[in-house]
């Protein structure tokens, strides 16, 4: 890719860790924790999604350690929101909704591009990527003694699966990267959008509840 | 090993997962997980255990996303479980018990042998071998946010860290894989079935409860 | 370093390791587990934090596994406890939580340190001794499904910051690694040990929560 694209990608990439870590910050004050545990909450759902890829490619230390400026930015992020938190708490729901969908489709395209690079096969890669884009916020749960949100609601983690699918199948067809990226990121964001906006669920099987 | 070995112990390493995996989707569908969590639960239960050794022998990536068969297989079980639970829910609670001490033994003796092979030490040995028969329904269980069962309950772990054990010291004795293989899975397999039969539990030192 | 400073640090490492598993078998007989569940957290809690430093920073197999001395003198000290629960309950608090801070400084030390000699950069050497010195406790926390006691109360996470802080610091600034360990470690231990005694903690963000 050219210097400008290379540049596009990595404000976006700060832009996502930044939103991400805010989210587990807001997490962490809603569970009460203390200003360490905001930060543990920032990093980990900011960077705990690459962080798990990394180590499952093979590709350990993760670029969460190799570069200092994403673990600070995570860490300015969660320390600006334990600081603001007033403020923060205004922001209008159906901003923050697609600010993380494309948050997460961004991951979900980044962690599937870093996969394939390294000669994962296909499948794997796919799951790469949805675990680049949601591993960050399962940590976070699981941190807070909760049953991971995707695993019980919402079209998230699908959307997260189909980006890397169309992104992978793209570059198999032969699609340049820079247009699988964004066929990928689109497909992501779109399922994520529309699912939010109408209301979609995934099926569970409730007769076997309770 | 000769060829029928070999294709005998691929095909009850499949049986192995695709059990796994099933147990896994039963496990989200009683939590009331949605579709996209009984795939992950199904992978968990199914891979977590060999991905969690893979990472701790530095064999990463690990089989589960060198071999795309392995998530295939996992998927397409928790597929067909939640289709058709009530089905699965029938299965007679013997012969569940039954496969599942074989599908832990087998595990166990083969994690043990990968250890092994990249001249881990076998006291180490015998660790991951009892974690890629039980790490999989660990991460389950932190996953559905409760205490893992094997740290509370039953004679499970104990079964495969013994089955473990028994194919370590064999191999150090000099008997040939195959039959060390045997020998700890069949003490495994013996373990839990007896202890299952005969209601055995591990001490605990309620004194200290409450 | 000389051997008398090598066998000074083997001892005290080893010590570290028997006092956290003593403490991580102490919570699995409060927590109700058996046996095996006494046995698993008295080694996540003596080691867990120095795995997952060696899984970060690419040390794969860890040393845990591949220095079998390690497991052993945190099983034999889980049985141990198991064992004599009753005598290990009548430590004073104040013996056990000095003991323990010195614990935490000389992990969070001796994992910076590990860090630094594998070209970890400095920020992310400050994060692998903190991971080293309470990992292992955050580790115990979840597989008990409990919010990890360091996110929500105490400076204790905070302490072994200060301490790998302080002697990435020194290093830094061309201090030799004896005196910069011992430098980071003091200030582990005093900060934990003043904060105890003066009840501080961290700021929460009250407002937030309910």
């Amino acid at each position: 890719m050219g210097k400008k694209t290379d540049m596009v990608l990595s404000v976006a990439d700060m832009a996502g860790t930044v939103l991400f870590a805010v989210e587990g910050a807001m997490a962490a004050l809603r569970g009460g924790l203390d200003l360490f545990g905001v930060m543990v909450l920032s990093f980990a759902t900011a960077l705990g999604g690459g962080v798990l890829r990394d180590l499952l490619i093979g590709a350990a230390p993760p670029t969460a350690l190799r570069d200092w400026r994403y673990p600070a930015m995570a860490f300015a992020a969660g320390a600006a929101t334990f600081a603001g938190h007033a403020v923060v708490g205004q922001v209008p729901v159906g901003l923050m909704t697609t600010l993380d969908a494309a948050g997460l489709s961004l991951f979900a395209v980044a962690g599937t591009e870093k996969a394939l690079n390294r000669d994962i096969p296909p499948f794997s890669a796919v799951l790469m990527g949805t675990i680049t884009g949601v591993g960050g916020g399962t940590l976070r749960d699981i941190m807070l003694a909760q049953v991971p949100a995707i695993l019980r609601v919402d079209v998230y983690a699908t959307a997260a699966l189909l980006g890397a699918a169309v992104m992978t199948a793209a570059i198999r067809l032969g699609v340049a990267p820079r247009y699988a990226a964004l066929a990928g990121g689109g497909a992501c964001f779109a399922l994520r959008m529309v699912s939010v906006w109408r209301h979609w669920a995934l099926p569970t099987a409730m007769g076997l509840q309770g």
